[in-house]
Formats: structure tokens, C-alpha cells, sequence
């Protein structure tokens, strides 16, 4: 805490600024290989169905196509590992409606496009299912062999059911209970950048994937099982990310599609997900059905809480159990001595899941928020009252085992009350209208969450200008790591942010880095990078210390220069202090020994180093004549450790404050009730926010503290600050209105609730 | 020497034999990017002359030329650094024929060719000069402002004058005294893959090279001074090199033109030399002047020696001052105590020059051995003997300050006399006539050598399958030293062989390693591999500790297990040991920490741990009428440390003979002596060895010893190997004829030379 910090604390330039806007940095789908091929699937137009026969002859025959795979050039037939299910590269069954029947790898993407549609299929369909509860009943289809309950081990179905206290004395003890039913809706990520692949073998059988991914080397590992190899014969590089928000931790049958194309091929295969596959064949939010009962004393004080879970993972298990029922994320971030949860995570012939910020705390905790603004209403105390009253503490523990510890809720509401003027905004639902005659509401949310997990490595090398090269495994998603990584480095080892270069994310080169996921690369990497630059410092001390005559204890280093302490004028560069000059030779320069610096970090398990507090108010304006809501000031806080780069923080937080905004008011991916199908899967119907709508976010307001277990006192804040956008968003138009409205909030629901009231008063 | 050693000392296949067979490996020439360009240079006709005017308008105007640069265009104008002259990427003014007057970036080589064609040059041709000891005298045309002596600083001219105890003492003892003046000749080093280099910037000011080199660091550091960069703002990768031999050690004008020509047109350029381009415009071994003289007793001890070599450095100094006035290189590998050199290197208008396999004592040793059988000749006793008599002894000092230690020469020179059968063999010159009418004849050489020197970084990280990955700096030129370095790692770390890759040379990756040069691979490289192994496997015991609740120093490693000593079963494999499973948990994989070492080397300057002994015997059947000279049968010995790879010193053996005996035999650049153009720049005329030349090479002898700055007592064999043939092949020539032969000993200069003598006689 008493470290005097010269690096870290400060804003710098991103490290990928002017590549990025000048256009050279390098995404999947600009490299390109000499006689690289273009893939293009064939995709099911069928939710649930098993494949007759295939017939390629005629895609095979086009002139130009260079390799056709069905399910029968899946050999070895290995599932993906870790997915509860046989989840296969290709299979004569498809589950959803865009599931991947063949591929092509062609020419060009117009000759691979044509040659799809020149495979004949002949389907047996099947009854589907898309609702998770719908899924559980006994005579639903069967999506996978077992039964649509996850199941881990063949013949133990799935499900979560934990106790702390005693729920039922704890409802019994209440003086008001309540009890909701909430349906939360699938989200797509929108990342800038679809999902593109690329594979390429050389001849004694190593695949080079290059991926647009947040996971490398989980990726190598299941790309190495699905394909029989040891890990080391395949190789994950990821080029620059254009977003990912747990869109990109998992490996897609369209990895191992690209690389069993260019095995057949034997020339580099591409595939590039258009906008729409994205939507469809990408991953998304998962949708919940939460069934909620909670109980209070008349003094607001909770008794007890009792959650049950259905979660839709769609076709396949990609991340369904880890992200929706860690037992953590059902639990509220209140103060309930008596709690359970059940959790069932179900097959259904809805399009693919995996994590999305907020990795299901987001959902729980926009339920929750609502639930709880009921029963303070209902108790009759302000929201901000009862929220203050029941947060929970510093250290307290919360979930159902080990547990994060949430820091400095109590400031966070304090802060972001204070900054809004909640106090003389606040009013009774409905009952405040503003002079341009629209209704205004305020309402808050909180959230938690952010978890440091995992084992990290990095390597530091000093070169012999001094300056730093950083060989990180930890993927630039557009982030900010690399610079995050390089003031780190800088402080650490004392030289200066602009003189340290970093290497990301080639599982051939950079030391393992476990995922971009759960805000843990700040704790986890930061921790292994942080190692690694005082290794390296330790011994450009040694060096150092020869030169100035010193003992290595004597000295620091800063920007740049090696010091003796209290002697500033005492002192050599770091560039000199890694080489010397041979003297009385021709003027070559060689470095003295070669400095590299090595760092590990492995996250203790129990208790994991976890948590932040995160508060966010929203105002909204609501014109009760067209519906429209306008989002009229969005106030966040958030306990976000020491503070790395504060200019990071900001940006992260316009980005997700938008994520979680525009969960609440405008985004939703539809489904056909009836066949399954993606009804808006381009941009003209799936809206997302964009500035104008958002122009009335304030900056965040950093709490900031200090993780005993993280770097300098760091932690990462991207992952849990989208979550309570959506409660507070939610809770501000029920204060507005005096009508729930349920999510996403548009103008049409706005509309009719308005007139359901009219004609129900 | 007590150590148990698995892997050191076992041949195994090259890491690089499948991708080199399957034509998997990338060399510079065949790596693509998009937009890439095509480069030509523009080549003086003359020797030496002025550049009065260059018009490029016509080239420019040629459809698909997106560049053309000529010496305005180097801005800023800088000076190659450390090259004791005024050496620009391209000046207004050339210093021989096929000197770099302006370069051409096109969408095809052709076009490019064709556009350097319309290049109108208006020359002042100057008078030009390429003998040394012309291009010494007061009027000799001024190839670099200050004089064609070689200065290091502008008005300090660099020559070499040591002596070590009193030589005109000395040769007032001697008995016998002989003086003699030797040329040795221009060698290519032909290397199967001739130089190429692909440079491309991204719009911040980093270039990336991609060259075909054996220096990527140095070259690294030459490229960034030229183009006023920081170090870090250029980054030298070097792919796959198909031989090097110390030819591309040096940056040339062509790398620096390919960053200029890829500057001006903003997109990749790429630079491949022809075959002819590159025996004209590459290097080649410097020819000599060596004016030597020797002095003995009657006894056959040497009293005195004294060396004064011109040595012909071309038109640049890239490496001559150290390949050729290295203190060491002049001296004889015997024990002369009174010894003497002088030294001049001096600019002509001949082609230029670098280092060249035996880095300068190769030329002196030939003239040596040469030398020292007149010598023996003269005072009557066999070669052999005298050799025996008077090599110089394990530790003794030679050259003329901080001396290599040369060992086990006695032993290599007994084993390699045996097994050729020398005292069977040998008799007076020209005596024996073999029954198919051929004069045969016996001869031995003697050379050492073989420099540790500089730095070098090694990072070993082991992946999460237990298989390791090794970042190395030190490039693979076909030597196979991935191979050996990988069995560094497996033998130091206690893993498998197999189970070690390699990523080679890439300055923004790959640590600091200072040159594949002078041997100093294997030592220098493998202690930097050896220490970054250990630093792995001391974490590594210590996690495997752990697991078999024992302490470290209990531990051992062998093959990718990790034992408790003595007893046998206890045991986890350093997969295992890498990794740990997340129990009750869905199955995913993750290591426990991440396992790196990083080790460094700095070897010691004084006393350099240096040296080979290397003896080499030669039987020739000499075709009188023809003129053809048949090495019937070559025998070489060398003291070559501890054997880590058998079959590489072997294949390295083949490989070096072949180029000693070929600069011998038949290999000679020539120069039109008026013009001073290359006369032989293809392999119609310029003969190198073929496999049936050299159908009768023995396998090398390998005079196991132990190195003691070595690891594993190990050092480098390939540089100094190639040294003790030429003089085993040209006095086997005399002892077959009776009459010397100028190398190298063609058919016509043999029957020229038995005509002379039987006209003389």
C-alpha cells in the first residue's frame, strides 16, 4: 500500500492504439496463406433431426472445390472433452436450426457457398424442444442419449441443490414473503468480429490453428483431443480479438471443421462466420426461467431465499454448468442467513450458449434486484434504505462454499447515490412527471462477482537497448492488456510503459495464460508478469551493481535508470546496465549475460481472491404516448482494487454499461416458437445501442482498494460491472411507471403494459 | 565426466529431417504476404567509379514498378556501423563490378529486371586496384577517403604488429631457415540457399526482416542503426537457412535496400539473389598475401616464426579486421617460442568479402603446413614425426595474447597417422608409382581453432502434456542445432528427446543468442540451454515433491519421469507433475503453476574456452598424363569435447572436408584482372565437389575429451574441421610429384607444373 508507484496508477496509450487505427493490426481474417482455401457449412434447416444420407458428389464436382466432410470424415471419432455430452465435429444428427451437416473448403467463399447448396440431405425430422422446462418433462425429445438433464457421469443426472441455514424456519420466521417466476432472454455478444478460423497442417502432422479466440490454450487442448493428437502437435496462434465477452472462450465445431477440411485439403483452410452464422452458430446469453421466493422481516431484514434454476444450454453444454451453476452466481449479494438453490441445466433445440460477461450472476442478479425492489416497496422502505441495509459485508461470505469476498458495497451505494442525488430523486412509483411530460424514474442495482482462477505464466526478456519484450499467453481482446501487462512490467522491473513491447498468445511461444475470462487476467497474469519482471530485475540489479560498485541491496530502479538510493546522481541505465562494450576492439556492442526474467502464478483455490463491488443507478425518462424509454443518466461504482491504467477503466465500463443497457431495453434474439429458427439474426432487426442512446452514461466511479492477492493490489472490474445495469435499468421504469415491464423494455411492452393498467383501473 | 548421461551422446534424427524431406520447412524465399513486391537491383559494370547522374524516370514509369531507389533516396544517410568505413546502403559511388547502384520494387521479378534495365547511370569511371599489396603503395586509386590501409579510426591506420620472444634471436639460432610467399585464393561458400531478405514496415515505424542469416540479433542491431531506429522498432526473423558457413554473418547493402524499397512503396519487399548475384554480390573467403618465415634446428625444433599477410578485404570491411587479423589466427599450431606477425588489410575494387569456415587460420594454416613440409623436407625427417615433435601441447598458449587452449593433438595426430597406415605409406617425394601407373602420395595437415565467445539466453518451458518447448536464439543453418540443443534440454531437464521443440530465432521471441559463428554454438548456446533446463526442472522436482511426499533433493529425472533415487517405483511422470486435475469438478486439465526456466551465458573472455585439434591425412593418385589429382582416401581426427550427437559430428565432417578439399582441388572464384569481373559465377564454371569426387572420406575420428567450460564437456567441431585438409592435400600432391602445386591443384596446372620440371630438368 506504501509503495510508491511510478507506473502503475497512470493512464497510458493503449499499446495496440495506432495499430489498430491504422489499420495494421492483424485479425484472423487477414492473414493469409499461400494456397489457402475458403470454407463455407452447410447448415440444418431442421431443429432437431437425424441425417439419412448425404450425398457430396455433386459439391465435389464443381470446379474449384477442393474438399467436401460430413460426419463421416470425423475419424477418429472423439467427442470435445469437458462437455457432459458426445459432442462431435460433425454427426448425423443436428440439434438446431443452422447446426453443421458438411462443409466445403473451396477457392473462394462464392464457389464454397455455391457447393453447399449442391449437397443433397436427406433428413428424418424430429420433434424439438425449446423451453428448459418443456425439455425436462419425461416425454420431451430426446436431444442427446440420456435425457435432456445435463448429466456429467452417464447415469447422475445433473442437478445443483445446496442449503445454507434453514430455508423453511427462514420463510416461516418471515413477516412478508415473495415469490416470482422470472424468464431472462438470450443476448448475443456483438463483437466486432466474427469468429473466424484458420487451419494448416504441415506434413508430419502438426496443425497450426490460427483463431479468433479468448482461450488458446484451452483451445490446443481440446483441438489436440478432438484430433488425436498430443498437445504439442497443435498449435493455437490468436492475432489480435475484435471482442469476445465470453463469446470466444469455447472451441466451436467450426475449429475442427477448418481443420479437418485442410487435412483433406492438404492446402490451408479458412472460415470466416458472416454476421448472421455468427448469430446463429456463434454463442449467446443463455435464457434462464428462475423461480424466485424471498422473505423479509417488517424491518426489512432478510430471512431467507430460495432459488430455482432452469437453464437453457441449448444443443450442446459448452460452458452451461460452470457458467450457471457455480454456486455463487444464484445467490443474491444481500445478507440471507437461510438460503438454497436448485439448479437444472437442460439440452433443448435452441441455438448454442457459452459464458457472456456477468457468467450467470448477470441473470440472477437482475431477478434478484427486482425481487428485492418488490419486497422494499412492499415493506415500505426506499429501495436505497433496504439495499444499505442488506448488502452484503466486507468478507462476508455469500453463495453456498468457498466464496468470494465483495469489498466496499457499502461506499459503492454511498458514492453512486451521492453522485445521482438519490435522496431528492427518489419518489413513490408513478407518481413523479417531468415538465416535458414524460415520467421519471430511478432505480439501483448491485452486483458482484469477477474471479481470479487459474494458473499463469510470462517471460520477460531485457534487450540490449534496454528495452523490454513481454511473451504473455494472455490474449488482447481490445481490452487494454497488453498495456495493462506493460505497466506492470514497467513498474515492476523500472523502466518506462513506452520502452516495453508485448507478444501475445501463440501456445508455441508464449507461456501458458489459462483464458481471457472472469476479469482474472489483472490478478492471475498480472501476478505471473509482475514475477517475472522481478526476476529480471534482481539480476540487472547484479549487473548493475557491478558497474556502480555498490551492493545490489543499494539499489532501484525507475524509468529507465538503476539508482543508488539517496545518491540519485549514482546511477547507469538500463541499457548500459544490459550490455558492455568490448574496449580497445572494433565498437561492437554485446549485452552482458542475456537478462530474462520468468514468472509464475498459480490462483489459491480456497479462498479464491475474488470480488467487486459493483452499484449501478439508472433515470430514465419514459414518454407514455410512443413508449419510448431514454435513458437519462446512468451512475456507476465500482471497488476495483488498486487502479492499474484509470483510462481502462473508464472505457471498459462505457462498454459494458451499453452491454447491460442494452440487455434491459432493446436486445433479444428471437426464435421461431415453431421451427426453431433465428429470427433476427442481422443488425436491421437485432438492435444494440449505440452513442446516441447512451450519450447520458457518467463516467464510473472507481472505488478503488487494495486485493491482498493481487498485483500492486489489483484486480479485474470488466467482467461483473455489466451486471447491474439491468436491475437498476428495470427497477428505474417501475418507479417511473408503476408497471414491471419485462425485459427488454420497448417501446411496443411500454405500450401495452400502459393500456393493460388503463383497462385493468 | 561421472555423470550418467540418457541423451547426450546418442545420435538421433535431426528435429528438422521431416520438414526439410517434405518440404514443409520455410526458408525466406518462401514466405508470401499479401501485396508483397519483387525486388532488383541495378549493378555496376564498373569496378570503380563515380556517379555523376542517375535518371530512374523510365523505370518508374514502367507499369507494376511501385518503387525505385537509388543512393538519394538514404535518408538519413548512416553508415553501417562497425565497419571501420564509410559503408551506406547505396552512395554515389561503386568499388566493383556488381556493386548495388539503385534497387526496383515491382509486382514481379520480371517487371523489376526489366525496369532496372531503364535505368539511365552516367559513371566516372576510376582507375581500380585488386592485388593488397598494390592497393598499398602511395599511388594506388582511393577506394575509401583516407587510404585503402584499413583504419579504425579515421587517421589511426590499423596494422597488426605482436611479437612473443625475440625473432630475430630466434632465427639467428635456426639452422635452416626458409622464407616464402603464399596466395591463397577466393573461395564461394556456396550454400545451397542463396541470401534472401523480405522486409515490410507497419504504419508506426517497425520493420520487420525476414533474412536467410546466421546473425539475426547482430544484423538486427546493424539494420536499426542504418534506419535510425531504435533496436526495438526493428525485429530480424530468420526462417529456416539453407547453409551459411559464415557467409551470412553480415548484413549486406541488399537487406538494407529491401527496408528502403519496402519504406518508399509501403508494402512488402522482397530480395532473393540468383545463384550468379550471389557469388558476385555475396561474400566469398578473402584472398591472401602471406609472406611467412620459419626457422629450426638441425633437431627439427622450431627457433622462430615470422607471418606478415596482406590480406585483400574488397571493397568493405564487414568482417575483415577479426576473421583476419585475429591474433590468433596467424600462428602456427606448433610450439615456435619466438614468433611474430604483422598484419595489413586493404581495400580493392575485388568483389566483397566475410567470413568464411576456418575464419582466417584456415588460409594461414594451409601456407603453414605447407611451410612446415619444406621444412621437414630439408632437414630430413618424416612429416609425421616432426608434427609429433613439435604440435603444440594440451594448455600451452599460442597466438600472441589470450590464447585458445588447443587439445589432444598428439592423440589426433597418432589415431588419424594409424589409421591411414602413415609409416607404411609414406616415402620420399615422388618415389612411389602404384601398379596403375599413378604417382601416389601422402600428406597431413594440421589446424585448430573454434571460438566460445559472446552471450546467449535460452527459455525452456514445459507444457501441460509434459513436453517442453525451447526458445532459442540460435539459428538452425542445417548444422542441427536444434537437434542438439533439444538434447540438451532432454538430458538436462529428464525428459524425452522427442518430446522437445525447438522455436528458433526471431528477435522479438526468441532470447538473445550472439551468432552462429566460430563453433561457439554449443558451448556458448548450450550452457545458456543447460542453465534454463535446470531452472525448469529444479520447479518441476520441487511440484513432483510434492506429489510424492518426499523432499527435492530425493528426486531425479530421466525421460520424462520423475523418480525418488533408489527407488524406482516411486514415481510420477513429468506430464503428471505439470498439471493437476480440478477433482469432483467437470474434467478440464489445468497445470499447476507454469513451469519456465531461463538460463544465460556469458562466456569468460579470459581465457577463452576454445579449441579443436584437427588433423587431417590425405592419399592422392596422381594421373601424370591427364593431369587428374584422385583423393583416394582423407582421414580426419579431431578432438571434439563430449560427443553429443555422433551423427551430427559425422554428417558436419562430410560436409567440412568437402569444402577444404574443394578450395584445394578445384574451387576458385577468378576475376577478370583488367575489369575485375567475376568470371565463374555459375556452377558450369565454377566446379565444386560432388559426391563421386569424394567417394573416399572416412568417417571422422573423434578424439572424445572434456571441455571444461563445456556443458557436458561438450564444444563446437564444425569451424576449425574444414582447416587441416587443404594442407593435407597439397603436400600429399608434393609427395606424390615432387614439385608443389599452387592451389587449387587443377589437372592443367599439375601437367604444367611436370612440364616445367621435366624442361628444368
Amino acid at each position: 500500500m506504501s509503495e510508491n508507484l511510478v507506473v502503475v496508477g497512470k493512464s497510458f496509450p493503449r499499446k495496440d492504439a495506432l495499430a489498430k487505427v491504422t489499420g495494421d493490426a492483424q485479425y484472423t481474417a487477414d492473414i493469409k496463406l499461400p494456397g489457402m482455401l475458403y470454407a463455407k457449412c452447410l447448415r440444418s434447416p431442421y431443429a432437431h433431426a437425424n441425417i439419412l444420407s448425404i450425398d457430396t458428389s455433386k459439391a465435389e464436382a464443381l470446379p474449384g472445390v477442393e474438399a467436401v466432410i460430413t460426419y463421416k470424415d470425423v475419424v477418429p471419432k472423439i467427442a470435445f472433452k469437458g462437455t457432459s455430452q458426445s459432442l462431435y465435429i460433425l454427426e448425423d444428427k443436428v440439434r438446431y436450426v443452422g447446426d453443421e451437416v458438411a462443409a466445403v473448403a473451396a477457392a473462394s467463399e462464392e464457389i464454397a457457398e455455391e457447393a453447399v447448396h449442391l449437397i443433397e440431405v436427406e433428413y428424418e425430422v424430429l420433434p424439438a424442444v425449446f423451453d428448459p422446462e418443456e425439455a425436462l418433462k419425461p416425454d420431451a425429445p430426446e436431444i442427446h442419449l440420456g435425457g435432456n438433464l445435463l448429466t456429467i457421469k452417464r447415469d447422475q443426472p445433473f442437478t445443483f441443490s445446496r442449503q445454507i441455514g434453514d430455508v423453511k424456519k427462514g420463510f416461516a420466521e418471515a413477516d412478508v414473503v415473495l415469490e416470482r417466476t422470472y424468464r431472462t432472454h438470450m443476448q448475443l455478444h456483438v463483437q466486432m468480429e466474427p469468429r473466424a478460423s484458420m487451419a494448416a497442417w504441415d506434413s508430419t502432422g502438426n496443425v497450426t490453428l490460427w483463431d479468433s479466440n479468448q482461450s488458446p490454450f484451452e483451445i490446443r487442448s481440446q483441438l489436440a483431443n478432438v484430433l488425436d493428437l498430443p498437445q504439442n502437435k497443435a498449435r493455437v496462434i490468436t492475432p489480435y480479438v475484435g471482442g469476445a465477452f465470453g463469446g470466444k472462450i469455447a472451441m466451436l465445431k467450426a475449429q475442427g471443421i477448418v481443420a479437418l477440411l485442410a487435412r483433406k485439403a492438404g492446402r490451408p483452410v479458412r472460415l470466416e462466420f458472416s454476421r448472421e452464422e455468427q448469430a446463429v452458430a456463434g454463442t449467446r446469453r443463455h435464457s434462464w426461467t428462475l423461480k424466485l421466493k424471498v422473505g423479509a422481516k417488517k424491518d426489512g431484514s432478510l430471512t431467507a431465499y430460495h432459488a430455482k434454476a432452469f437453464l437453457n444450454t441449448g444443443p450442446f453444454n459448452l460452458l452451461g454448468i460452470v457458467v450457471c451453476l457455480n454456486q455463487a452466481h444464484l445467490t443474491p449479494k444481500f445478507s440471507v442467513p437461510n438460503r438454497k438453490y436448485e439448479g437444472y441445466v437442460l439440452y433443448t433445440n435452441c441455438p448454442p450458449t457459452s459464458a457472456f460477461r456477468g457468467f450467470g450472476y448477470f441473470e440472477a442478479d437482475f431477478a434478484i434486484g427486482v425481487l428485492m425492489d418488490e419486497l422494499a416497496e412492499k415493506i415500505g422502505i426506499d429501495p436505497l434504505e433496504f439495499y444499505l441495509k442488506n448488502h452484503i459485508q466486507s468478507e462476508e461470505p455469500f453463495g453456498m462454499g468457498q466464496v468470494p469476498r465483495i469489498l466496499a458495497f457499502g461506499e459503492a451505494i454511498r458514492r453512486s447515490a451521492e453522485t445521482i442525488g438519490w435522496k431528492e430523486k427518489w419518489h413513490k412509483p408513478g407518481e413523479r412527471t417531468l415538465p416535458n411530460g414524460r415520467k421519471h424514474g430511478i432505480g439501483i442495482g448491485i452486483s458482484g462477482g469477477n474471479a481470479a482462477l487459474g494458473n499463469s505464466g510470462a517471460v520477460v526478456i531485457v534487450n540490449e537497448n534496454g528495452t523490454v519484450t513481454l511473451l504473455s499467453g494472455a490474449t488482447e481482446l481490445g481490452q487494454g492488456t497488453q498495456g495493462e501487462m506493460a505497466q506492470i512490467v514497467a513498474e515492476a522491473l523500472g523502466v518506462r510503459y513506452e520502452d516495453v513491447d508485448v507478444v501475445n498468445s501463440d501456445t508455441k511461444v508464449t507461456p501458458f495464460d489459462q483464458s481471457q475470462i472472469a476479469s482474472r487476467t489483472t490478478l492471475t497474469h498480472g501476478n505471473a508478469v509482475k514475477s517475472a519482471s522481478e526476476d529480471a530485475k534482481q539480476q540487472l540489479l547484479e549487473v548493475a551493481a557491478n558497474m556502480l560498485e555498490v551492493q545490489p541491496e543499494r539499489l532501484e530502479a525507475k524509468e529507465g535508470w538503476i539508482y543508488v538510493k539517496k545518491e540519485p546522481d549514482k546511477r547507469v541505465s538500463v541499457a548500459e546496465a544490459s550490455r558492455f562494450f568490448i574496449e580497445g576492439k572494433p565498437p561492437r556492442v554485446m549485452p552482458k549475460g542475456v537478462l530474462i526474467g520468468r514468472g509464475s502464478y498459480s490462483t489459491p483455490s480456497v479462498p479464491p481472491p475474488v470480488g467487486n463491488a459493483v452499484v449501478t443507478i439508472a433515470e430514465v425518462e419514459v414518454d407514455t404516448t410512443t413508449g419510448h424509454i431514454d435513458l437519462s443518466r446512468l451512475v456507476s461504482a465500482v471497488d476495483c482494487g488498486k487502479i492499474i491504467n484509470p483510462k481502462g477503466i473508464e472505457a471498459q465500463y462505457e462498454s459494458v454499461l451499453s452491454g447491460g443497457a442494452g440487455f434491459a431495453l432493446m436486445e433479444e434474439l428471437l426464435l421461431d416458437p415453431v421451427s426453431g429458427k433465428v429470427l433476427n439474426p442481422t443488425f436491421l432487426d437485432y438492435k444494440i445501442p449505440t452513442a446516441l442512446d447512451y450519450r447520458n452514461i457518467d463516467p464510473v466511479i472507481m472505488v478503488e482498494s487494495h486485493e491482498r492477492h493481487g498485483p500492486y493490489g489489483a484486480k479485474g472490474v470488466g467482467e461483473a460491472s455489466i451486471s447491474a445495469a439491468a436491475p437498476a435499468i428495470a427497477t428505474a421504469i417501475y418507479n417511473a411507471l408503476g408497471v414491471r415491464i419485462d425485459l427488454p423494455a420497448t417501446a411496443q411492452k411500454v405500450i401495452s403494459a400502459l393500456s393493460n393498467t388503463q383497462k385493468g383501473s
